[in-house]
């Protein structure tokens, strides 16, 4: 293309395939880059380059870390019995920022998929039978998403843990904001079914 | 924050700072950006840094590219006496994305503006009328956004280069797909004074 050269050309091809980005914003981003080229774009590149070298998964948990244990899992206090089970990192990272949950993660590392052949050994689902022992846990919470493939995923860990742990799930109901026009109707089925006398 | 370590962290708040992504797409980003790291975030962090040592503006015309001069103004078949002013990068880059222009261009850098204290002299326009003669232009077209300082800015140069040169200016009117109960008033007075017999 004749509009820039080579390095940017790819320099823009490569940030279209962040999530969040299309080819046009990676186009304004790029350009942005470029004029804050020793404020952003300079320590950008070298941040990325650590991250490359140093992000690992958790040999634990499964959270995304810059060690081999990831800091929750070797901070003491967070050993209190509960294991918020939940599919991947992003979900983990959104759970923080709510700051309620004192306990330790479980990332499965995604949900059981009948039709992309992932089955409990592709996920971390072995292992959460073994931590449950090992960590004295008494209460699995199982925050998996509300969809189907989190659901059934939902209902296998269930099956296998039965009877050897307490197990619970997110409440299902109107969301803090949420207008009643604006729900679907299975989550006013479910925030009806689950009413509460006040 | 004890959600992961300070690399990522860092690399988080530097990608909260392009623009289209805030704090809740770059954390999105940054995930992708590790779990595809050999594929997307070492490539990614390669390309930035070479960016950062090549990225140049063009000495001629302002646009940006990796050498002195830029492809489109060493391009001799674009020499066909038309230069097209703009305000900056972005919007050279959107010409070429319509690919209907073929003559070569003049990026200002910006607009005028009395507020923030930006005159002639900041921004590429004595350049400009070096460029009429030196490159015998006989059409300069003024591409500048319709905004009170890119109208301003368009009236400016006119200003100076009444006499020497054929100016013109983008029509305005209906937006190809424009819908005439979502456009402003400007916009449908604008298309009605201009109307053109069929």
């Amino acid at each position: 293309m004749s509009e820039s050269t080579d390095d940017i050309e790819i320099l823009i091809a490569l940030m279209a395939k962040l999530p969040g980005l299309g080819p046009r914003s990676a186009r304004r981003a790029v350009l942005h880059l470029i004029r804050k080229r020793a404020l952003l774009l300079t320590p950008l590149a070298d941040s990325m380059s650590q991250v490359a070298i140093s992000a690992r998964e958790c040999l634990n948990c499964g959270n995304v870390g810059t060690s081999e244990i990831c800091d929750i899992c070797l901070d003491e206090n967070r050993a209190n019995g509960e294991l918020c089970v939940v599919e991947d990192v992003g979900d983990l990272w959104a759970m923080e920022r709510a700051a309620v949950f004192k306990g330790r993660y479980h990332v499965l590392g995604g949900t059981l998929s009948a039709l992309d052949a992932i089955g409990p050994e592709e996920l971390r689902i072995p292992r959460l039978a073994d931590r449950v022992t090992a960590e004295a846990i008494n209460e699995v919470i199982l925050a998996l998403n509300v969809t189907i493939d989190g659901q059934t995923t939902a209902h296998y860990i269930a099956d296998q843990l039965q009877g050897q742990v307490k197990l619970t799930t997110l409440a299902q109901g109107v969301p803090i904001g949420g207008e009643l026009d604006y729900l679907d109707d299975g989550t006013i089925t479910a925030a009806l079914r689950a009413r509460k006398e006040i």
